[in-house]
């Protein structure tokens, strides 16, 4: 089974769109995990178990692993999620970018180390620094194209001379070119719900990853309206914060999972 | 001493303009490094050692560290570095870019836990997923412009409504405003000689990071000719593969000093 049917599976199974990220920030855990030596596992571990009912997938933030040197929580974790969480796609977080030679050892990193499903990567080096990721022909590979943050409009929003924008260009080489084994997916913020419209409108049914409800303030219905595809699904709907720190008190778990189960019913909800 | 500061001293003490890059790829190691557990850090150990008189700097490609799960060995090695070569800039090659939130892990990852004195970024997602780099005010912080790749031209050469192709607009970006706290350098592949020139003009005597003389092809001279600042120097001129590997045999030690010293050489010699 490949990326893309992975992630139809899980869209039908779990009638969810919502993603959880995982970017564990050790200053916001529960107080019951201070001090233990693996508690960036043992929190992520526990509030994917606790989500998973209500999710398509998981996403790791690999900056919150690295920073913390905790590459070997960042396996274990990946580890637990195929393995008692098989049907869900594991997207690392990891935004790289880079010529072909140093492509192909991220690669080695996203889908071997880690075992993902997809990786995301950033789309400014251009083709060849995509391209040995897409060698690894049942893994999917998610490409920047209009994201959630302020400055996200300093370069994506420069118009070409026919007046497209860089992030629609983005979005017409991944459809057109980079896709062509269709394994590829796009980023678009949930905070710009007008170019999610044009996102979809140009790449087709694309699978988008959409970072941005939640903590950064994106609107799910508008969000939704903008980016169903053709069969009223193709999202990934991701959020981190509002769901990982629902709670800080012991009801931590189920805080996070009735936060799960409330946005996934949100997403549903938008007629 | 800041970045800038710490480059400059090196420029003038080596008077090298060369970096050597560590993409440590264990299928090329000579044969008495086979096998032994940290093989990682002891061929870049010695590989540092043998080429610092000749050098501006060291830049570890973190990929290949990461692929190999050996973050430790990079870590080790960082240290070496500082401890052993302190006069020498160390530049992690990592090529991050993510929003404020996760960029602020990545700083802590390159500066604090690698000690780097600069670290490689992104541009596509703008000003705020550079800023947290910046608030390290004495760490430097190189911007991917024109990249050495082949696909480098997909993005960097879509041109805007008066013509200006999107490296320019990054270099003007930098220039004119990232570069505020006099921190930013940014990265140019000496496979595009005139672009180099055209960076040059238009960023005034930022450092230019150039990667692709020796494996990738880049002319020495036509690279120094278009890079070079009002100074005279404002360049480090990266090789990675053409130095690490220069032999195979038991000379590799040999070998990568001399290749380093007659890199040194040609970019001196240049009129």
């Amino acid at each position: 089974m490949n990326f893309k049917e992975k992630l139809d599976a899980a869209w039908a199974r779990s009638a969810s769109m919502l993603m959880v990220g995982l970017d564990p920030d050790s200053l916001r855990f529960p107080a019951e995990l201070l001090g233990r030596p693996d508690a960036i596992f043992d929190f992520c571990r526990e509030i994917v178990d606790a989500t998973a009912p209500y999710v398509c997938g998981f996403k790791p933030q690999i900056a919150y692993f690295s920073a913390a040197a905790a590459e070997d929580q960042l396996e274990a974790l990946c580890r637990h999620i195929r393995e008692y969480h098989p049907g869900l796609p594991l997207i690392l977080d990891a935004k790289r970018g880079d010529i072909g030679s140093t492509a192909e050892q991220y690669a080695l990193e996203a889908y071997e180390r880690y075992g993902a499903d997809a990786v995301t990567v950033n789309p400014y080096m251009g083709y060849d620094s995509v391209a040995p990721y897409l060698e690894w022909k049942d893994r999917g590979v998610i490409v920047l194209c209009r994201t959630s943050n302020p400055g996200g409009s300093d370069l994506q929003f420069i118009e070409d001379r026919e007046g497209t924008p860089l992030y629609l260009r983005v979005a017409a080489l991944v459809a057109e070119k980079w896709n062509a084994g269709g394994q590829c997916g796009l980023v678009v913020g949930a905070t710009f719900p007008a170019e999610i419209a044009k996102v979809r409108a140009r790449a087709g049914d694309v699978p988008l990853l959409i970072p941005g409800i939640g903590a950064q303030g994106g609107s799910v219905a508008d969000t939704v309206r903008a980016g169903r595809d053709s069969r009223g699904t193709g999202m990934m709907i991701n959020s981190s914060r509002a769901i990982l720190y629902a709670s800080a008190g012991e009801d931590w778990r189920e805080a996070a999972a009735a936060a799960a189960r409330d946005t996934r019913d949100a997403i549903n909800a938008v007629p």
